[in-house]
């Protein structure tokens, strides 16, 4: 059978998607134009450019490119009223329910996993600054500036999308982080579970805040790193696989036949589930075997997504 | 082939995970024991169990029942220090850095798909009751009073873990929905994407916060809606895929094939990481044409590591 290698033409779903944002500076130098439009600056500080930012980056449902608007966002050191917006974006950030101190809650969300990375708190001019520069900006009260999250660190979270909550007083940036969020070098600031130091009269830090899917995942790795000795007992069937390449293909063809049987034979929803469990499972334990992690598969699927019109092409090339 | 139709018994990881906590009151009586061990009651109030709260419910790599510690919560008016607890859970309770009002970020998180369900507040109050009921329970500020969502709606979030961040100041409740979260019956609060908004000059809300794998299954079942017509242009992939259940389930079974290959052939990492993406894609869409929601597969995955040593079990019915 023939394998195509064009993977960009192969799963196509036309509907574009958030991309990755483009690699540009925090401060991108503000076109002349928007420039014009944006009306007031703040002297000596570098402007992001709203335009091209929300332009380049469409999200999920995005059909049409954004509207041409502009943000000005003084740097973390300029006064209260540095920031000059479009109407729309002014109209927007006003909406939003800031609280006495001119605050709401930040929380910064992985686009792909769901992992909650970190949270703080974000001021009018770190939400506009995150709009048009699609860099998690905050607002940090013990130094009362502006802190772009890896402006030291070099780990940005790059912003796909942005989400208020129905209150208006709780924003999520939804995005992809460069590396790990937390200083500490963990991938996510919560590794801390509550019941864990309950359960131990010592500090029992080091457990990230982890789903289902990427527990299991963790699971597996654990299994992975198991020393099987003889007069050990029997391994675990996550071992078994993981030993036994044979074995672990052999279980995918099933699993992937079982799932199939469900529609041809019109077995019930529960019977679905559980095959897709089985696939899913025997799935993962082969890529812990290829070292590939599921936020990979799921950058992948998210990449795919994120070009328009290849499920057409892709359609033309099956049929 | 033999379909072995004993689930619990296939799949089977032996860590135990965090179980669906049982369905217990918010205010389950205290038990004479515990309420002598915490020392110290609201008169007139009722009194959740941490014990046993605790006991029954394991978190992913707890190997151990909890310690035996007791939590008395006053009621929502009662005033501060009726909070009763025992030194465990008093030492952790205190490490939380409260703010000047004795508040904390308290973010309730979907323990299967990931998603961000509501973002509240809690003092030491909230947390302890959240502890002990396993009901994400949070502090009104608007009513100053303790509320536990789902009080009114039934809505529960059965919380599953918690957890702080690394300034101990965050909190996260990971847990499982009864329903939807937000008091306009959206799953989640966030519904309103920033950039949606700045694309249209009326409110754009209606688009949940969505990560990839739960974006990529919206984007399925919008297909599924498409009308299809003649001579309104081919139809998509994903449409032709669902209206041909024999074309889906050959790619479903060639999708794994080649995801096989790649550990056979040994292929590189990004070709796994691919041809995982095209079975799990493939595999959606079936679960579509089911109409069985990633959730429900996730959801199976989670029960079935709750149940101990069920690898074991598995592992004996394979060899």
């Amino acid at each position: 059978m023939s394998r195509p290698r064009h993977d960009s033409r192969r799963l196509g779903v036309s509907i574009p998607m958030a991309a990755a944002p483009a690699a540009a500076p925090t401060h991108a130098p503000v076109s002349s134009s928007s420039a014009c439009r944006a009306g007031i600056f703040s002297s000596g500080t570098s402007f992001p450019n709203f335009r091209s930012a929300a332009a380049s980056v469409p999200g999920w449902r995005r059909r049409e490119p954004y509207p041409a608007v502009s943000v000005v966002v003084g740097s973390a050191q300029s006064a209260p009223g540095a920031v000059a917006v479009d109407t729309e974006v002014d109209t927007l950030l006003d909406s939003v329910k800031w609280d006495n101190k001119g605050l709401a809650v930040a929380i910064a969300q992985n686009v792909d996993t769901g992992a909650i990375l970190m949270q703080g708190f974000a001021n009018k001019e770190a939400l506009a600054k995150t709009i048009s520069t699609r860099k998690a900006t905050f607002f940090s009260r013990s130094r009362s500036s502006l802190w772009t999250k890896g402006e030291t660190s070099m780990n940005f979270i790059n912003v796909h999308d942005i989400f208020l909550d129905c209150d208006r007083d709780s924003i999520i940036y939804l995005g992809k982080p460069d590396g790990p969020t937390c200083h500490t070098g963990a991938e996510t600031c919560y590794y801390t579970s509550v019941y864990d130091a309950l359960q131990s009269s010592k500090p029992n830090e080091g457990r990230q805040v982890m789903t289902t899917l990427y527990s299991l995942e963790d699971t597996i790795s654990r299994r992975q790193e198991e020393i099987v000795t003889e007069g050990g007992g029997k391994p675990s069937w996550t071992k078994k696989l993981l030993l036994d390449n044979q074995l672990l293909c052999s279980k995918i063809r099933e699993e992937a036949g079982e799932l199939i049987q469900t529609l041809l034979e019109n077995e019930d929803q529960s019977r679905a589930a559980s095959e897709m469990a089985d696939l899913l499972y025997h799935a993962m334990v082969l890529l812990r075997v290829k070292d590939v992690k599921m936020e990979e598969v799921l950058e992948v699927l998210r990449k795919r997504f994120s070009q328009s019109g290849i499920e057409e092409k892709a359609s033309r090339n099956k049929s």
